[in-house]
């Protein structure tokens, strides 16, 4: 009954509704977790109705700069526009990530734009999970574009890409040497590269442009139906960020027309499933009393070449079914 | 007892024993595999002696050429080379990748090269470990380079690259937009790229390895110790081959050095045990009998969005606990 009414100021965008939402959402107690559980349920019906848009770069590139100039423009054209960060670090890197929220003062004070940081110190597993439940909370609040940030620590941008329709990679405007390294399987998730701060200096961005579509060029595309733009911005001076919206309207409406979008979406879901599955089942196994028992030693024999890991594997299922 | 001798057998590099080992490591039947299993534990101490070398690239780029002229040259060298194939399609396509012996004509009449076409069709999964056993016995019977090789099908790449030491991407000698789309990630498991028919135009050669080692350049290295490297050779010619061993030497000792070596097989062979026991516990999960009765439409629901993920997947280890 107090969740039906939570639920309603939820989706009538009451913003104290949503952050008692996402409180029971992050919340580690296993009472507030059945609550929040319940609570989705009765948000699911009205969510995915948002543009779900990724956000990697390194620190330094201008990712809140850009997110604000982003995000105002989006609100002048009628959006909503919730931002929320994956980053399992901020909490120990002292909210390098959205946690100082003065570093997007004007989004923060605009009314049609919710900001929420990282959640607690978790596992990105935990991160990823509360991020999810909270972009649908935003959904069902009337959010018609979910941002979602990292800084890219660790895995985190595998698990942004993962739960985005769009995943975009801020670059710095250096070319040549002073181009940073991209990292393992970051440039294959993007959708599109944004090079930020072109208005330092046009030459080498136009330099670091090239280089990119060159990379891009030998990677094959994750879609027939999309060929992965370079895009240059400032979002200091507000340059080129009406561009960035156009070229994501364009995206999405191709991926509707050849119906990805929504298949990206379900498969996503799915996967998503499998992997809690996967996580529970795993904890499942190492919380088994015999399977500590041997589990240190059996892991052991396997990193020191004593023992195959099949066989080694074979003996803990046993262990574990026994 | 008698295994005890094949053991033997096998460590003197006899063929007809190494057949009788491999293919009680390919064989379904339980009893076999619990031979294989014992046999695998009396070599696993013999093993580790040899340079675990992986090679991808499409049909057409001329492995099997290359694997040719690259394993002679080794057996010149005083080597033993075991060439392995990782690709659960090979019996499909009939044979293209290595079941057609003859398209290492020269290898497989060497006394010094043994050649073992991908084991009968399996899940990707089931052809890695009887691969990677496989690699384990050559090991023991005095194979100092093992050839891994696949043509690319589904997650093949990321499988085999998780069981060598050096994973390496041939390519054609093309340019421009002719250049053959890379497959996702498949770039960012290189240690290297190796241009092959690189005799036929000598200046598109030279304009791919640019266009390669731009890509390569903007990607963040898999190690500190290693850049990846953009070699051009023609097997058919026998040029550029010593080269590439020489490369291959400094990528070992350059690792060996720094440690990276060791950690890196500890790591896999850690890696694989998970990757295994994770395979088990999904199986037994979905063998589960109750399980069965409501993962269909639960899954169903989560695709359609009528319920979260977590919702679902908490559902479904309730139903697999009770």
């Amino acid at each position: 009954m107090e969740l039906h009414t939570l639920a309603d100021n939820i989706r009538k965008g009451n913003i104290r509704a949503m952050g008692k939402g996402i409180t029971l959402i992050e919340s580690k107690r296993p009472e507030d977790a059945r609550k929040a559980s319940q609570l989705l349920d009765l948000l699911l019906p009205h969510t995915g109705n948002s543009l779900r848009i990724g956000i990697t770069g390194v620190p330094g590139v201008g990712k809140s700069t850009f997110i604000e100039s982003f995000g105002s423009y989006l609100t002048e054209q009628g959006h909503k526009v919730a931002v929320l960060a994956v980053d399992p670090s901020s909490q120990i890197t002292g909210g390098s990530i959205l946690g100082d929220k003065t570093r997007m003062e004007e989004l923060s004070r605009n009314y049609n734009a919710f900001i929420r940081p990282s959640p607690a110190g978790d596992t990105l597993g935990g991160v990823a999970r509360r991020t999810r439940e909270t972009m649908l909370l935003c959904e069902a609040a009337g959010y018609t574009v979910v941002i979602v940030e990292t800084v890219g620590v660790g895995q985190s941008e595998t698990t942004v890409a993962s739960m985005v329709d769009f995943f975009m990679l801020l670059q710095l405007a250096t070319a040549g040497d002073e181009l940073q390294g991209i990292k393992k399987g970051v440039m294959e998730l993007a959708d599109a590269i944004i090079i930020n701060k072109a208005d330092i200096d046009r030459q080498k961005t136009e330099l670091a442009r090239q280089q990119y579509q060159n990379a891009l060029h030998i990677l094959r595309p994750k879609s027939r139906n999309w060929i992965v733009p370079v895009q240059m911005v400032s979002a200091l001076r507000n340059e080129g960020i009406p561009g960035v919206w156009e070229m994501l309207e364009s995206f999405r409406d191709a991926m509707r027309q050849s119906g990805e979008f929504d298949e990206n979406r379900k498969r996503q879901s799915v996967d998503w499933m499998w992997a809690l599955l996967l996580d529970d089942l795993k904890a499942l196994f190492l919380n088994h009393k015999d399977v500590q028992g041997v589990f240190p030693q059996v892991q052991d024999a396997v990193a020191q070449g004593v023992t195959t890991p099949s066989a080694a594997s074979r003996r803990l299922l046993d262990v574990f079914r026994r």
